[in-house]
């Protein structure tokens, strides 16, 4: 057997931990499947958790002396953050020809293209299967398993703390807040939710895809984003009605104007694949020009998951499977040509809270008229004269900005009492 | 760029055909995935069809004279048939530490585990990406994308045939026999069928599966197979009834007394993953002590999506990327233990055909008392004195033995007037 690949994992929270055991537990059908040890020989943390198997092992605090004083192959880096100490050793150990894995998905949004580069030019890899979709191996299904085709579209399930929020909102009849508080009492929302929940981390992921998905240059700040802070129990029970279920997507897709990339709440088909993925699942559908549709579901989080797809990357850095990071060599990716949001076409779904008073829907139905908005469907239950209730419409396929020209009038209609609601619909 | 890998196909049927299609609709694409060209340069067959971009590219009708003759670093083999010139040609092109691509199922499930010997002591790539689920990247998410885990269980709906056979069974409420004689006019099944409806592909696709996740030699002799012909009209409705579909199911099982895999229908959670794929799409689920379950989904047959995994295998070995044959060495995979299935336990569907007379459901009730059986659900509708009547009941976690005791003792009852039918139930 060769020679054990030596491995230095900086961060000991959730997935360090589970990395950690399942390094541990798994030594020797590692071994096996690699062909030589998987051997941890350093780690890098603040504070040297009781419970983890690491008697011998030697824990720095700062996880600069550990690339500076240790000798090393691979560093896993899992401390997290977009920039600062994680993008410090991680270029670090790039620049001295080691090979980086991490699950930092803020970090390779941000500067993946240039970790990319150095990885290639150094000899290194720089490989992140667990930044996307926690276990689930998409990463290796775009770069390799799907890469004899032209990618249409690529669009998931990719954050299972807002899939959570949604599934449960839909289950129980509850309010966004009152769900997001539990989710956080449970763990399964942070503190400070934001970025979970107004689709940042989904946007992060996305841009990743995308990457891999058209062999484009990583482009964050073409990504157009928007949360879940604004989907009510209400829009989940007329979703329901309408044949429909909300989640938040983040979806990337070729059209004759460049490539859309969009987060943003999405009603689905209950009956689509994407539609049935609940709770904290996460799903990443992915369509070729050979190959049709395929749908890639499983965990999207927690310690054990990315613990699994932390060590396959490992395992491909043990056997000397090599792919370019982003499917193609960073010098041949493209600049990506975005399409822009207000060229987007879809179908959209809205809700209004009018006053019932005569003549409101005659405005309403005239401000989409004169856009070229065609209705589909109107949902509007009883009357009540004098008083609020809400009016559902959907609408066929449209330019967003039109629609967007249409809300605008609508919403400075006298009767039209609260910020009319708008959730785009995909009908996968 | 470096050399172009060299390609001869030998078979130039549906898949043969799609993968010329590819590696010359995609060849600017390929090369750059691969950083070298993929260059067709021979093909054998006994009729070179017209329409196919094969100019300047030689066609032999022997496919052993194409091995001799042409210099070439892989074969492709898609002529099919699980041993004559197939297994001939593969033998001769691994011999000769050439690297040989194929989708022959019915070949690697009788002849793998000489063939990935061949292979990996001659230096070559035996590589079958295209021989289960089609164009889902299943083959690789097990060797690879989920090789840190310990694998539970691997299962799922690996023929398309069955599943539009069974789909289309459940949404027209006809019986087997008349949609099969549809599918076969749309060409969606064979003239001779009873290779795909009587599970013996579901059975060459499952030995594949089961060698892959559980790192044993192919064993197809240990596959307990029953097919769809018996499924009928009848139980797909009472499926329904139960919150079940029917799907045939391939599933391979690692249990205390060893490992299970068997073939047959089965209920399956309408809700489920697998209860939610229908048509001729595929799904393969895969359960792991990491990563949990994931589930891969696509479509499984077709001239483009056999081709789009046919050519990633390509794009593996232009890459050198290497791994072995079934995820280990194929000197290191272990004999497979065969969990026998009397031994098996589960839930069961049982379907009798009873004359309505006084006493015979005391007698039904009485056999499964007596093997310790014991009652989850009963259907009966109404009464019918004299008449024939369908008695559906639905047994708890069972002993397969204790299981067709008591349905041998219930078929022997007088009143009980057809074989009683069977159908296992998985709660996955």
């Amino acid at each position: 057997m060769s020679e054990a690949l030596k491995i230095a994992v900086a961060g000991l929270g959730t997935v360090g931990g589970g990395t950690v055991r399942l390094l541990a537990e798994h030594a020797g059908l590692l071994a096996e499947r690699a062909g030589r040890p998987l051997r941890l020989v350093a780690t890098a943390a603040l504070e040297r958790p009781a419970d983890l198997p690491l008697d011998g092992i030697p824990t720095f605090t700062d996880a600069r002396r550990l690339i500076a004083e240790t000798e090393f192959d691979v560093l896993v880096e899992l401390m997290g953050g977009s920039g600062g100490i994680a993008l410090e050793v991680a270029t670090a150990a790039l620049a001295k020809g080691r090979h980086v894995v991490t699950a930092n998905k803020a970090m390779i949004a941000h500067h993946g293209a240039r970790l990319a580069e150095l990885a290639e030019t150094s000899g290194g890899v720089f490989a992140f299967e667990a930044a996307v979709a926690g276990g689930i191996p998409v990463i290796k299904a775009l770069r390799e398993g799907l890469a004899a085709n032209r990618l249409q579209q690529v669009y998931g399930i990719l954050n299972g703390t807002c899939n959570y929020i949604l599934t449960t909102m839909r289950e129980s009849g509850r309010d966004f807040a009152e769900v997001l508080a539990e989710a956080q009492a449970l763990g399964y929302a942070e503190a400070d939710p934001s970025f979970d929940i107004d689709g940042v981390d989904t946007a992060h992921k996305l841009a990743i895809l995308t990457s891999l998905a058209f062999g484009t240059v990583i482009d964050l700040d073409r990504v157009h984003i928007e949360g879940i802070r604004h989907v009510s129990a209400l829009d989940i029970q007329y979703a329901e009605e309408l044949g429909y279920r909300i989640k938040l997507l983040g979806v990337a897709r070729r059209t004759a104007a460049g490539v859309e990339q969009r987060v943003h709440p999405c009603m689905v088909p209950i009956r689509s694949s994407i539609g049935r993925v609940d709770g904290v699942f996460n799903a990443v559908v992915a369509e070729g020009d050979y190959v049709g549709r395929t749908v890639f579901e499983g965990r999207g989080a927690g310690a054990n998951p990315t613990a699994s797809a932390v060590v396959a990357d490992l395992l491909d850095i043990a056997t000397g499977r090599r792919t370019p990071t982003f499917g193609i060599p960073w010098h041949r990716l493209q600049a990506l040509e975005p399409a822009p949001m207000e060229g987007h076409r879809g179908a959209y779904y809205i809700r209004l809270m009018v006053l019932d008073v005569p003549g409101v829907f005659a405005d309403i139905a005239a401000a989409l008229r004169d856009e070229e908005v065609s209705m589909e469907a109107v949902l509007q239950r009883g009357r009540a004269p004098g008083e609020t209730v809400p009016v559902v419409l959907t609408v066929h396929d449209t330019l967003e900005a039109a629609m967007m020209r249409a809300i605008g009038r609508i919403s400075r209609i006298d009767a039209v009492v609260e910020t009319p609601r708008l959730i785009r619909i995909e009908d996968f």
